[in-house]
């Protein structure tokens, strides 16, 4: 059965085989952007969006989605997540929600792609939220920030 | 049990109640852009991503992820999609790739978190296969770009 | 293929076929409670769980299970859901969270399930956060306070 | 935004846009078999399987399957079951267990591919039970074996 | 980046994390009654019940959602379980099914949570297969029966 | 607590306890056909089918669902995958496409069902993007070509 230790390479859409890896903690810290405008800004400010609570359920969605990253990005691994968190801060100058997201594992493979997730599913929540107040919002400048650990070692954007 | 059209008047995370409204056609279409790099940006265009044709697979997660919008948006209506197309383009200029996204339903309520969804998640699947070339990639400008149908009534992006 | 109609006459675990039903507005509400104790309780009510807002988070857990709920409840349809709401109420005499579920759909079938499984998943939900403080709350008393539309008509429990 | 009627036209994996169709009532007929072995049909036939009721089972994991067609099949549309069934027959002289599947809808699209994915999920879940004591079993003629409704009308297999 | 182990601190909806934590065998038993009334409670005994055999399907209804415990509670873990066994037993002194169901991992996180959804989803099931017969069953008295493994050590209700 | 080691004595519908077992590297290898049929074949050969590029969406189907096999197998473990590969391959001689999948992990439990899900909803895939050409296509031959590891050691199809 040699052969098949050379499955894919003439194929595409192929995961990365992960197997001789060893299992390394590894952190990932992701952020990104929504961009209110006036009238969502304030609203939020006040928690009066008729929805609910913007930024917990923001938060909620972020954590749920990390969990849940390999079911929509078709080649990533189903790896254990040991922590995910969210921070959403209001940012009053760029009338903005910022959010920071930080994945951690225990695992063969990182967690970028978690981290990133949780950004962009909070990002599109707060979206949907506040949806019936302005439709112009814009989601925007979502990175990875950071990461550790792992074979390519550690990463921050910008350096 | 009159009192219960009045559950959630004090609460919080409340989804908007669609059983009085009527099935319409709406459509939804979004945009977003990754931000490659240039050595990114060359590559896909070449096809010489090492884990498959970005493109392609981007476009497919996007779908994927469009039908399952209401599993990870907690407040947003499990609908029918009737259609949804996403047209990814490389723009050499800004070394970007544009994700377009069009959903569509006949239903009680609109499809414009499919349409950013599918834009999200066709995004960080750009980035999750091309993210061991360069981890400098970008996620940007995710907007609705034109909405019709439904009560509300058509919307077009900076109109 | 006239024998198809009875595919199921002799076996077992089988759907109820809806096909010929009409689409009605239905409506089921669905009541339960977490007897918390004294600790959890008042630490519920000063919103001093150390994982966060448990009334939101279980409320929001709560939606997102009944759009899912036939997922988990092998033999039920797959119907759309127009609404769903939960209250979430504090009882200080039997310190206790009281949670009531409101599920509403346009369909061939009832929503008695969704309402259930909402009550079900947002009491679990209050278990999770607060197991840390006390594993001693029990989840008790859910049942169908009342439903209405469908053929079997209108059902309120105890008359 | 007349072009976007034309977004796919160039593109690849498109969706059927079914937004025009009408909600028409359609089923489809599958079948399929797993070839056991002498051991493994015995078994099956005396209720004898560790892991439990093959038959039972296996016509549980395909009803739930069909539910969910439109997530793993990627162009799918997910749409309303209004029922599926399942009947599983040991057939002695080719020592296999016969699948056949119907489901039903009311909708835009036709069931071909519940009734298909039934089918197989329920062959798998046979495979999986029966595993420790054979693994040569195969599964085999998977087809559809007749549908109607929709634009396209009738279709028997073979005729 | 060192502000980011305390990204939560002032925030709400947070996981606990688990990274530091070693992996150790883990043991949750949980325990549950759905009171079936005199008419459900027969047509279960003598399998009479017409969606099917009620105790087998709910089961694997009971195995399945204990396994996806992490999609429905939003601040659980995704961890592997190595087990999950339910009994669900007839009591005809209250006319109820008593579920009793337990969950094993080798982790860095307690099956708590598992064990509470899979008699939780189980109980549903009961009801959902039975609710054709009669709306008035109650799901009733979910606890925690016993726990084993981890820092906090072991547990059992009401010592 | 010790009779909970026999709770699944009596009763039907058991996961296999791997609680004991070690993590160990796990492979398995399986095959199918889809037999297409004349037009199909040719159609799938030149890239000519409307749905898009058959055999890049087909693989990418597989590998998702072998990462969810454990959602729609009842009694399968949720393991990590650490690799999957597909390759379709069209074969003149027959008009087919014949799909290999290799799953791999290091767990506690073997992957066969996961090599057999991929296989099976590739097909399945295949079968979806070319219905509109031809109804008559067949899936056949699934079967497990090869595992190695686990205390059951190697095993080969007709050794």
């Amino acid at each position: 059965m040699s052969s098949f230790s050379h499955l894919d390479e003439n194929g595409k859409a192929k995961m990365v085989d992960v197997t001789e890896k060893s299992d390394t903690d590894r952190v990932a810290v992701a952020i990104g952007e929504v961009i209110l405008g006036e009238e969502v800004f304030w609203k939020i400010r006040d928690n009066e969006v008729e929805k609910g609570d913007v930024l917990t359920v923001a938060k909620i969605a972020g954590i749920q989605a990390a969990k849940k990253t390999y079911e929509f990005i078709p080649l990533c691994h189903n790896i254990f997540i040991s922590n995910i968190s969210l921070r959403l801060e209001l940012k009053e100058e760029s009338k903005s929600v910022v959010i920071t997201a930080e994945a951690k594992t225990v695992s063969k493979t990182g967690v970028e792609m978690e981290a990133l997730t949780a950004v962009s599913v909070a990002a599109l929540t707060v979206y949907d939220m506040c949806k019936a107040i302005s439709k112009s919002m814009v989601i925007s400048g979502i990175k990875l920030l950071h990461k550790s650990g792992g074979k390519s070692g550690d990463y921050t954007y910008g350096e």
